[in-house]
């Protein structure tokens, strides 16, 4: 995916991304007096993706963080918009985790429908903190030996 | 305001009605494609209007029930439509606190277009509970202080 | 439907509502600070069960109303909450159109949580109107073939 | 404003930025399970902002896009989330629309709560459209007399 690369420089020996594909289809609430899903509303899209993501990777779902008391808050969004989408329209979500040897989470998404036309495409990142909002600066064991599966390629 | 009166059953000897006024400016968000406002986007505007009678009335603030470790779940909720604002209305928005023996918020609400034309009547019900959502059967201290001031015609 | 008969009286020769069931999952921008599903996004689910039916009926999908150069705005809605809907719950969503000899849809819903415990109950109403919201009094022909179909048992 | 700058680059001829604020409140609903404004809502506080914009400047309103059949969809959207906003703060938002010789409008943006602390950074990007969604190539009449005022100092 060259514009997530450009935005998430990658080194030739990182561990390929993981990815996660799930479908939403566009609600009448969604869209906006132009007959467009309203630009606002692509972010809840990317939550759905991130959500298919930790469905196949429990690690990284909501749950998880939960159970160890700690949150993923978003410091990063950017959406680039390149078709609209329209009521009753069947989206194709793809989402990839990235690669970094930073304490963060470096999302790429790419929102299509159903003939391929590309929507959107966008990223976020993510950083840890406890649960009162302190940035963690160490990696938690559980989050290092995630890392450690995806290094050697048991995750893919 | 005979549609709530009809709903919330009241005695000639009750108190009157708390009543506050908020006003608030339709988004391009809200707006859907037939180019009104779609109809879940006024529950929102509901929430302004008891938002509105906390300002007014402390006791009766989202900021009391954190302090007091209260919450008051709205269990009914009801709206009837009468005619449908557009984009950039500003509307008005008010809402009446009715007196009641029982352990319960009964509002109901009314919000008119700036030319005085009503768009919706509606009514919701809260009851009272802990954080883990049990139902309070008796009164806190405060509610009872606060139902006190009311009857005695202080809170007018 | 208890709940539902007791609001939309029914001869005992009407024809048997039409019923359609969908699912949808809580998502975490739906629930508030205090850990449950904000009572107004109960609304949209709403929205997915009229969707479903009209999945199930195209008759009554959103694509013939436009096709038509009609729509059905919701003039009445009611929501009984019973309990809350927590994260990634998944709900199931029940949607019943009950006749009426009225020009109007009188839809009613029930919403469980995957264990069979009720979340809510509510009913809504919509007219038929033009595209410029004057209500319609004398159905279109397709809405009385519908009607025709339902009535002699062609639609279960 | 040095972050917008970096992003949109300004020759030291360009004339100054459009700018205006506003406040808006941050409400029960907007609030997450974590006690924080969910990162999706400051699209919305955007909108806020840029509606404050057309306010002053009423060739930027939505009203006078409708009135020429035009429209301004964004085509990219940017955050940089600083410190989270909690329940009924009470923040400020200062948008500015920077002046560029191509035929798109780049807004940049800053939140604040009360207390000076800044919530955000963000910019967006604008193309202007047909209501078809075709791009317009040539400046209307009315963007060009707006652009002139601009640069003539007839707007501070």
């Amino acid at each position: 995916m060259g514009f997530a690369k450009s935005f998430f420089t990658a080194e030739p020996t990182d561990p390929t991304g993981l990815v996660a594909k799930t479908e939403r289809r566009v609600r009448f609430e969604e869209v906006d007096m132009l007959g467009i899903v309203w630009h606002g509303h692509y972010v809840s899209f990317l939550d759905d993706g991130r959500v298919a993501l930790g469905d196949r990777f429990p690690a990284l779902s909501y749950a998880r963080m939960k159970e160890e008391e700690m949150a993923a808050p978003i410091v990063q969004l950017h959406i680039d918009y390149q078709a609209p989408l329209v009521f009753d329209d069947l989206m194709l979500i793809e989402t990839t985790l990235h690669w970094t040897d930073a304490l963060r989470l470096n999302f790429s998404y790419q929102i299509s429908r159903a003939d391929g036309r590309l929507a959107i495409k966008a990223y976020t990142v993510q950083l840890f903190t406890d649960l009162k909002g302190a940035v963690l600066l160490i990696p938690p064991v559980w989050i290092e030996e995630f890392r450690q599966q995806w290094k050697t390629g048991m995750l893919v």
